[in-house]
Parts: C-alpha cells; structure tokens; sequence
C-alpha cells in the first residue's frame, strides 16, 4: 500500500475529543487539574467510557481502576494489540499529558469503524490509574499493578494527606472493578503502543514531528547532606573555614560532569538545594540537596553512582566538610522491544513524516507495561518542551500525526 | 619599669564584673539577651553607670545615649585616652561581644585607683548605643553617629518593627542625653583603644592570648540573580539546559577562587542561598544567593568586585543563563593608627604576652571611632572561634591578659 492509501485519522475529531476531555477540570490559564480519583476524575472517565461504548468497544474495569476498552478482532484466538495512556493530571496540568495517548487509542477505533476494516487481532485502548501520582503515591499505580510491580492490595491501601485510601476512592468514584489487576481476556497483550508529547525540547529543537522511543531512561535519585561548621564571614579566613556551601556547588558541578561523561543519555540534575542556616554573613554549617541521575543502561547508572561517591568523598575531604548520600529512588532503565520500535520508526516512514530516535527521559505507563508485553511509544512535540504546566501545548498537526503512526503500528500488529 | 613591676589589672574582679553583668538578660544556655535600648539594656546600662560612679568616674550621656565616663588627669589642657565597647547583645549572644571591653576599660580606672596612679590625661570608658544592630539598624549606630558617619537626627528617627523610633526608646529608658554626639569636653580623644573577643579562630588556632589588630576588612556585599528556565529533569538533555542550579554552584565556587587570589586578607563567602522553585526532578529556573566579599585595601576590593563580574559572566553565557548582580554593602577598610597599633604591640611584649598581629574580618566601634582619633584594637581569643552565640565563651586569663594589656597601652599615651 503506498502512502497516499494507508488510512487515516480524522484529526479535527481527535483534536476536539481533547478539547471536550480538558474542559473537564480545566483551569483559568488553560490548563487542567484532574486529579486521580478525584470527581473531576470520575467525570473525565465517564466521559471517556461513554465516548467508548458509542465506537462499539467493550469496556472492562480491573480491581485498580485501569479502564480497558476492546474492539474485537476477526481471530477468536489472537491476543489483544493494545495502546493507552492516563487521563489523570498534575494540579496544574495540561491538556496533552497522558490524554493524547488515550484520545489516539479511541481515534484509532473509531476510524476503523469509519472505514469498515476489521483487524485480525483484537484491540484494546486502556486508561491506567494515577499516573501522576499527586494524590496517592507511587506513581504510575494502575500500570504499576498491570506489570506486577506492587501488587493491588498494596496499592488499594495507599491513603491521601486527609487518609482516605485508593480503595475507597475507588469505589466513591464508581471505578473498583472485579477484574483482577493483569488478567486480559486472552492472556497478556501482543503488543502494547502509548503515544505520548514527547515532555521535552529534543523534537521541537529538531524540528521534527514523530519521535521514534528505543527506550526510558533509567533513573537513580539520593539525598545529600553536607555538614561543616558555621562561622562568621567576616573573622574567619578561608584556611579555617568549613564550608557546606562551597562543598556542596562543587558537588553540584560534579553532578553535571558526571553526567557529560556519560554523554549522550546521561543526566545529572540538582532540583533541591536547601542552605543553613542561610543568612548572608554565616558561613554555612550545613547543606542539603537532593541529585537526580538517569541514564539507559544499568552499568552507566552504576558508573554515576560510584563517581558520584568519589568526587563527593574528595570534595568533602579538601573542604573540611563531611557528607552523606542516601538512594531514595530507583528506577531501571528500559529498552522497549525492537520490534514494536521497528514498527513505529516503519509507520513513520511509510507516512512519510520526519522522525528520529529519542528516549524518553521520564517515567510512562509503557515502561510499566514493557515488563508484560511487547511495547514501543511514539512522541510528539510539545511548545518549548513544557509539560506538567498549563501552558502546556501542542500542534494539531503533530498530534495527527502521531495519532496515525499510531494507526499505522498496532494495523502491522493486528492485521 | 621591668616586666616584673608593670603595674596590673585585678583579673578576679574583672571575671566577676563580666559575670555579674552577664547575669542581666542571661538566658538558660549560658548565653545573654540584651538587645539595645530594651528594658534589659537599662538595666545593664544602670549597673554599669553605678559601677563607674562607684569608681570616681565623671558619667556623661550624650544625644545617642553613647555612655562616656571621665577619670580626671592631672593636665587640665590634655585630651582624654579613651577606650571601651558596648553591652548590647545579639538576641542569643554571649558575655564576651562588647561587655569585655567596656568592663576592661572600667577595670583599668579601678586599678590605677589601687594604685593611686594620676596620669596626665584624662582617662575615658565608653559604651557605645546599639552596636549589634538587632532591634535598631544601622549597626554600631553610636559609634557611627560619634564620628560622622550619619547624623543624630537620622539615627533617632530609626524604628523598630513595632515602630518604636530610637529616640522614643533612648528617653524611655532613660539614656537619651543633651551632650550632642561627637561632643568631648577636651576636643577629641587624644587616642582610643578597644579591647574585644576575636570572634573568629586565628588567635585559638595559633595558641596565642593577644591580637594587635592592625585594621579591620572592608566589606562590600552583593544580591545576585540567575535567571535560566524550568524544565523536567528527565526529559531536557544537558545541551538544551538553562541550569540556574548549576550556573550557581559555579559562581560559588568562583567566589572562593577570587578570596584566594587575594590572600592573605581576602575573604568571599555565600552565606545564603535560594533555589526556584526546588523541587528535586525540576531543573531550576532560578537561584538567588548573596556574596559577601571582604579585604584590606580598596584596590583589593576593587578588584574582586572586577573579578566577580568577569567570571559570573562567563559563566552565565556558557551556561545559557542570566546574571543580575546588585551591591547592596559597603564599609571601607580600615587601617588603624601605627602609633597604637604599635603602643599595643609594646604592652604586650612589655607584659612577655606572646602576641601576632591580626586584621579584624568583623566591624567594630573602633572602626568608626577611627576617623576621629588614632585608634587600637587589643583581640583575646574566644572558645572555637564562636560568638553571636549562646556558646560564646573566653577564658579568665586571656580576659586579665588583654585588660592588661589595654592598661599598658593606655598608660602608654596618658602619661
């Protein structure tokens, strides 16, 4: 089939199907707030399903509130290709995050119908709870019980700041199914496609639509704290000092070297920096901070974590300083599978849209469901790599196209 | 006159005056409260003024409510040497900071009546209104008003958070006088000499009981800004930051480099420290930090200040940030005058104290009186450097040491 027949979205629907969706929470800057199983949830989901059960999907609710919707397919016994996304929201977040992949999934279905086709394999469009993790934690519950990272009773025992617990949400809300958490009609998916804006700066620099993702950064993160001593500025010379401050803006730059050397997927971030006793003529006794590191694979980590340790050990010995590193947080890398990322770069190709390999720098639902399945994910652009923000924008052009890769790469699986 | 018939001051006496009046205001950790022109202050004030009457001592209160008490001279031409300090305290300050010098100075008129020594000059004590600058700003306003610095006016009219003015509390506990500021019967003082705590760590350091401070480190203090953007810590490579943090954390270590380059004297230090908006996986868009940079001469001020510009530039422009730079101090350097500098360094070795020379990192009323007479400053040390602090502590036979020393230094000039 050459490109000028391959079916199409219809994007003016999909684009109004966002909008429709973000009106439900929105805010006055245009963003959105709809945090997991909150009304404003209930509300988005509804709205969601009934958009589903109109395209003829058959809608399942599992025992954590993941929302499974199934076109079927032409074999009774073909396992489900499958695509979906997060319709929960930062407190002030945006219309795309999480809702593009969703509202790609349900376009999908619907311009199958539009055109009469019938796939082989049977397909599926999920919406997996609390993503965002603002309300409960950990984050990326639903899809985290989905791969059999924590398991629902946990999860469903997990309380907000007033104690109320994810089960019980659940079930205010209308949304604690029967369905055991993981169990898909026909077994685990054949495949499993998230479409996502792509959180970031990479394509937008690049002035490309598609990104092709090979995989999701690993990502280590650890609490420091440096300990000196305070003194007065004025009558304490360098060579007496024990300084946390300047210590630690030497750690701060090490933790940007390391990760250079780990070029081109390394990261080193220091988001959290708190100064005591912070007042402008103590030389400060005490520094805290917190270091995010990521990469692709488990030995870069691994290598960061050491260098890490040693640059901040000599720091700590030339200033006169101690320090203590804590991990906090451990993710590990993910490679999604070669074919599912074949499949998208091909739907790329075959669409003839601009694309290139990136990773994805940030947790998704994929990354989750790679454990279980098969898995790629296509990125869009987003204006000026915003996100989790309600400024957070993006192109009806790139959304489209993203949509129809997405077309185009569970059709190669399902067909 | 041998080493052996130096005539001394009564270090029990003196011990047990510094206690006595650390009692007003003491607070459960050891430590005193005596914030300027409070009901403690009076007190404090009312205690010291008793002890000088009890000593002979002719008590004047000038416009400020500076505190100035005379011991006669048998020239009735000669100008008054004079020393003393204050007895304000920071809110969880020390029974050293200030009371040592006015308690030495007291401690030298009730020797020298022991002794029934007249000298040829007239002898004076001061204690100098609000020199921690706590309640009332701006610092050392007393001593400041007494040689020029700013008018009485402008001083009286300052208020404190409640709107108190100084004036209105000077008159409510009874220390606003009718001498005008600046006012000495004779003229100006013919020399002053100021005995103090170092507040810093040389002096412990190197084992030694006497500092001849030869002058105090001009400050200059500065307001920085770097401004990047925000993005998410994952998704945003290296080259596509605008890392504030790390801009930052460069300029910190930037400014130690420029005090190196200026040793022995120079000093830089970034006591504070605000990150925007600190959250561990956001790569700030924002830091805030004070610098505060200190030196013996002009020239080697002037050039950190040309310094810091140069290197906080570069660094912005290769971190793809913005700098604001805003000086917001000044106090010139100080170099005191050779002749008492050198009358304390006589009385030191006169008395076989092993002694060095020492610059003062910290401001004191010495440091204004000096630009209205030949000026001194005697340093003993103080437990691990610390002052403005509860933990303030001295040890009974540097206090006697450096009293003596003041008494040498002011028999010295007197008679």
């Amino acid at each position: 089939m050459d490109q000028l027949h391959l079916p199409r979205i219809n994007g003016a629907r999909l684009w109004q199907s966002l909008m429709d969706l973000a009106a439900i929470g929105a805010t006055p800057r245009g963003g959105v707030c709809r945090i997991a199983l909150t009304e404003a949830d209930r509300q988005g989901r509804d709205l969601v399903v009934r958009w589903c059960r109109e395209a003829g999907l058959d809608v399942r609710v599992d025992e954590i509130g993941n929302v499974f919707a199934r076109r079927a397919g032409s074999d009774p016994h073909a396992r489900a290709v499958a695509t979906g996304s997060h319709i929960d929201t930062q407190p002030s977040g945006g219309k795309f995050d999480g809702n593009f992949g969703v509202l790609a999934g349900l376009e999908v279905m619907r311009t199958l119908d539009d055109l009469g086709i019938v796939t082989r394999a049977p397909l599926e469009v999920a919406f997996w709870t609390n993503e965002e993790g603002t309300r409960f934690t950990p984050v990326m519950m639903g899809s985290g019980v989905f791969a059999g990272e924590f398991d629902a009773a946990f999860a469903r025992a997990q309380a907000d700041v007033d104690g109320v617990s994810v089960g019980d949400a659940l079930a205010a809300i209308g949304y604690r199914g029967a369905q055991p958490a993981g169990e898909v009609p026909d077994g685990m998916f054949a495949a499993y496609f998230e479409a996502h804006i792509e959180q970031g700066p990479v394509l937008e620099a690049a002035g490309l639509p598609i990104g092709v993702v090979s995989g999701a950064l690993g990502q280590q993160w650890y609490d420091v704290t440096v300990t000196g001593m305070d003194a007065h500025a004025g009558p304490t010379p360098l060579a007496l000092r024990h300084d946390a401050m300047l210590a630690a803006a030497r750690m701060v730059d090490a933790v940007n070297r390391i990760a250079h050397d780990e070029a081109p997927h390394g990261r080193g971030t220091v988001g959290y920096l708190q100064v005591t006793p912070n007042s402008r003529n103590v030389i400060p006794g005490r520094v805290d901070f917190s270091v995010d590191f990521r990469n692709l694979s488990q030995d870069g980590l691994d290598r960061m974590h050491a260098a890490m340790h040693a640059a901040f050990e000599g720091i700590a010995v030339a200033a006169g300083v101690e320090v203590d590193i804590r991990q906090v947080v451990k993710f590990e890398p993910c490679v999604f599978a070669p074919e599912c990322v074949d499949s998208v770069r091909r739907a790329a190709s075959a669409l003839g849209l601009p694309h290139m390999d990136v990773v994805s720098g940030a947790g998704h639902d994929a990354v989750y469901v790679a454990r279980r399945a098969p898995t790629g994910m296509i990125f869009v652009p987003c204006k000026d790599g915003i996100s989790h923000n309600e400024l957070e924008d993006a192109l009806p052009e790139h959304v489209e196209a993203g949509a129809n890769v997405l077309l185009q790469a569970m059709l190669a699986h399902a067909r």
